[in-house]
């Protein structure tokens, strides 16, 4: 269990201070050509995700998302006890990365995002977004295990554009991403909506995970 | 055959709501660059598509094209009421990724593309853009089977680029993009047009696929 | 061999029919911006490698490209006479798929470039292009046969930006280029010399190779 | 041995000569837009990692860089000597590849850059930036070996976006860039913190490593 918290630490870390830097960065470079800074934004976290799936897969499963590990107890995993640990890493160790983003541009380190995100087509974003990143690792796992890790990534790069939210997925990434105001923020207000509809979209695809890749 | 039909609906839902919501968004934030846009619905529909045939390549085959579909049939799957089945589902569920990438970006749902695609050369660029998809999915499948989804995925990102048409190569799509009049819209008068080019590249990639490719 | 020859003549057509055509769409969208020009078409020739030879390399060797066809001569492939018939097949699908690309954007099938590619840095540019993709093809294919597809491919992406000539490192696509006045052209006076400097940098990759890599 | 030195000489040319002469073509093309010069600059780097890891791993490591060869040292490679060796080769071999680079593009073959790079934020992003590319290569390779080349290729690929200082993560690359006054340069008074924070975080990636990736 420790090393399965160390592996979620190292990767929340990681991941969330590329989806932060790389969206300071992109927008510091672009200009104003917001659709070059999101393909700076998605090269940047898709690499980033193929990596740390890769290399932590095998020692924490490589979750780095409570939508994920809640849908994976709910498939078996260890226990509530675990999960509630896991989260509890998963928000804090995100949180560091960001920061540590923060430092590394020379930004303040607290900050407070005043990107408003809200209303239901990106709660409806959020709602397909997740449901299909559940169903990308539930339906992968099952017969291409060793795909899992392009997949999730590949699945993450088209997300960042068909949904209107840019695809967050990820109830820890929300909350640590509200505590950035960058390319890749969102004001705390409207964190807890795009919270519900992670979770109905997670849910949603846990039961036609059931029906369409049952556990043989 | 239940199985497959969930599994051809959920894929092209999620295939078109990613060509057309990708194209969306590409088209709201690149500011009149269309080459940048145009890279964001690539990225967008070479990853959804690689996801999806991983996942669902052992659920349903992942056809999610009624040109495949044929050719399939053409060469020895199942029957005629079987096709006639998944392309009605192909059509269905893509309409509805359509139509949820409209609600997603607060679009109306209902909509017709005014974007004229016609004449000589982009029928051309059809019967290649198809022609090449076919062949790439007869030959890979015959001698490196694991290859398939990453050699569609990249062939349809080459395949946006150089035809005339940003290769469209698909009947159902053809139909479900008439449905929104945005930036991966056709208008529905030049429907027609496209599907013909399509099946007629389609059965030439089966009879030299025959040949070239022959089923041992 | 007439499979073999049938598989250079489509894997040709597809490959110089996606790098003008490619250009060509990369041009017209990218509104003066080159750099977002050079990004389409490298994608585009990136991705389409990796689709012919995966497809083709189990039935002709997946060239395409006279100087590496040589390359294999000098390594034990077949004869002298294969060679030739391989060499003219390659540049005249090569130049059907130019001409292909030219009817599919609706341009006058017969034209001759008017782009200037000359000097010693352009030269050292092809001479050092050829001589890394011939290494990167003898190189992977002794320990990492499989891997050939993907690192041709890359090898091509990177060699398009860090050459000065944009690595063309293919006598027929050097002569195809020459007939298409766009972004991918090169005039008809400068072909001698990019031919020139790719066998000289094929050789130096030969005989290198047969150091660093030896036949086991 | 005497292969090993040829390897690394080899992938350090290319390396280097990618970094700088993509950087170069980016900055020409680009017009001002630096976003746009960065991701030709990121494509071609971790294209051109991706196949010399692949192609140069059996027969050196592919180390390319002095801060993954103390690791693999630390870790039981051979010997100091052997590591002193390998490091003046790498410096070495990668200076002729930015001194080809200039060349390619007809500029004068000395540089010194004036580019300033400095300041606690860019050293932070050294040190993490180089503590994740180690845990990267040690992590992966322990559990998935045939994955390294991929993760070495997309972990750069995301750091040069993430990190304020783009990443060099290679104190013989920070030497060789600072010859070159062009994008990818640094001047050579920053060169030293620039190595400093390197080796600090690689000799913390190994501490690390030893705990979450314990040599079974």
């Amino acid at each position: 269990m420790r090393q399965r918290l160390w592996g979620e630490a190292l990767g929340s870390f990681f991941l969330f201070a590329t989806v932060v830097g790389s969206g300071i960065m992109a927008e510091r470079l672009a200009g104003g050509n917001v659709a070059v800074a999101l393909l700076g934004n998605t090269i940047a976290t898709g690499a980033i995700l193929y990596v740390l799936i890769t290399m932590l897969g095998p020692v924490s499963g490589a979750h780095f998302n409570p939508a994920v590990s809640l849908v994976m107890r709910l498939r078996g995993d260890c226990c509530w006890k675990g999960l509630a640990a896991t989260v509890v890493v998963q928000i804090g160790a995100g949180v560091l990365g960001v920061w540590a983003a923060h430092a590394m541009f020379d930004m303040p380190i607290w900050q407070l995002s005043q990107h408003s995100r809200t209303g239901v087509g990106q709660w409806l974003g959020e709602f397909i977004a997740t449901f299909g990143l559940i169903t990308t690792i539930i339906g992968t796992a099952k017969h291409r295990p060793d795909a899992v890790p392009v997949s999730v990534a590949l699945y993450i790069t088209a997300a960042y554009w068909f949904t209107s939210s840019t695809s967050f997925a990820n109830p820890a990434i929300t909350i640590a991403r509200s505590l950035s105001d960058s390319f890749a923020g969102i004001a705390p207000v409207d964190v807890p909506g795009f919270i519900a509809a992670q979770l109905a979209g997670a849910l949603a695809a846990h039961f036609m995970g059931k029906r369409l890749f049952p556990a043989t």
